[in-house]
């Protein structure tokens, strides 16, 4: 998402927002504006449950969130299962964890171009993307103290066709790359911290 | 995954590797032993496809990666979908990409958790992890220059239970963090390069 600055609108074409790639802009300004007003509004708190099940292989649940002034609740409950293929000797009984991030990455960078093109009147006809992560296991597998834990790094390709010209389409993946929460947290890091309740 | 140094076994107790947590130990040890002598065994590529479906709403699929020597699928299709919430103008058709984070870096550590344990002699109940990121939704909204886009913390709460002391537990929880790959990349960050094709 974005906010074009609304300082001089009555100089430049007047903002008329009406809803387009199945983003309800008007609803969407209102949403900016009343968080602009009341920054309360943007604290959210995101969560997950993890079970193990066996082996590599476990199971996360999300639901509740904290964010608008309120606890909220998704419209059911999500669940997903991680594992470790066979060839890593787990059971395949869904993606390795670092497979998740790459999912990540992409659906932050699409949501964000889907939120943009519609605040810009851009009509979008397709967004596709692929993403390649490289990790060398050595360091997982404490085989190497040179090679690090994860990913050496990430590449995104994005597809974009939409009634706008080339340049624009470009600008409108730039503008959701340098609002991106994925993108910011996989490029720049952020503080983890895990406690133990053992026994 | 760990390994323990296995410079001096004869004048340890000698690793008597059995199947234990659903994890199949003897060939784990035997698939270090393998990566150990021939380190490209270890080179990995996972990969993901995602498509816009409407608004932000999208959807990423991961089938084929690469690794230990060649081409490999999973035992079938992942199929994920991700979306903004109602209170955030989306349609929540699936959770937020942030969220997937969560997922990852749980699955990630609890993995860990099951192969470590194994690799041990301890025998797992239970492990289950909570995971609570805080994020300031002013900067993907563009509202404020100071707050960053991404999650400003997250907090991991990792319960285990299993024939092991508590510090012997906790020791497992440890050694898997240190080794895990999603706790890397979100931590220490990674590079991320995007490459656009429009029109």
């Amino acid at each position: 998402m974005e906010t074009t600055p609304t300082t001089t609108q009555t100089a430049k074409q007047p903002r008329t927002p009406m809803p387009l790639n199945g983003v309800d802009t008007p609803t969407l300004f209102a949403t900016l504006d009343a968080v602009k007003h009341q920054p309360a509004l943007a604290k959210f708190q995101f969560r997950a449950t993890n079970r193990w099940q066996q082996g590599t292989h476990s199971r996360s649940r999300m639901e509740s969130f904290h964010g608008a002034g309120g606890e909220r609740k998704h419209v059911r409950e999500f669940t997903f299962d991680a594992d470790h293929p066979q060839v890593l000797v787990g059971r395949d009984q869904g993606p390795t964890p670092v497979e998740f991030l790459l999912h990540a990455i992409a659906a932050c960078i699409t949501a964000g171009i889907g939120n943009i093109a519609a605040a810009r009147g851009v009509r979008l006809a397709e967004v596709e993307s692929t993403v390649e992560g490289d990790i060398d296991l050595r360091g997982i597998l404490g085989l190497s103290e040179e090679v690090r834990n994860g990913y050496e790094q990430l590449r995104v390709s994005v597809k974009i066709k939409g009634d706008a010209s080339p340049e624009k389409l470009a600008q409108i993946v730039e503008q959701s790359r340098a609002r991106s929460a994925v993108y910011d947290v996989l490029t720049n890091g952020i503080p983890v911290a895990i406690s133990v309740s053992a026994g």
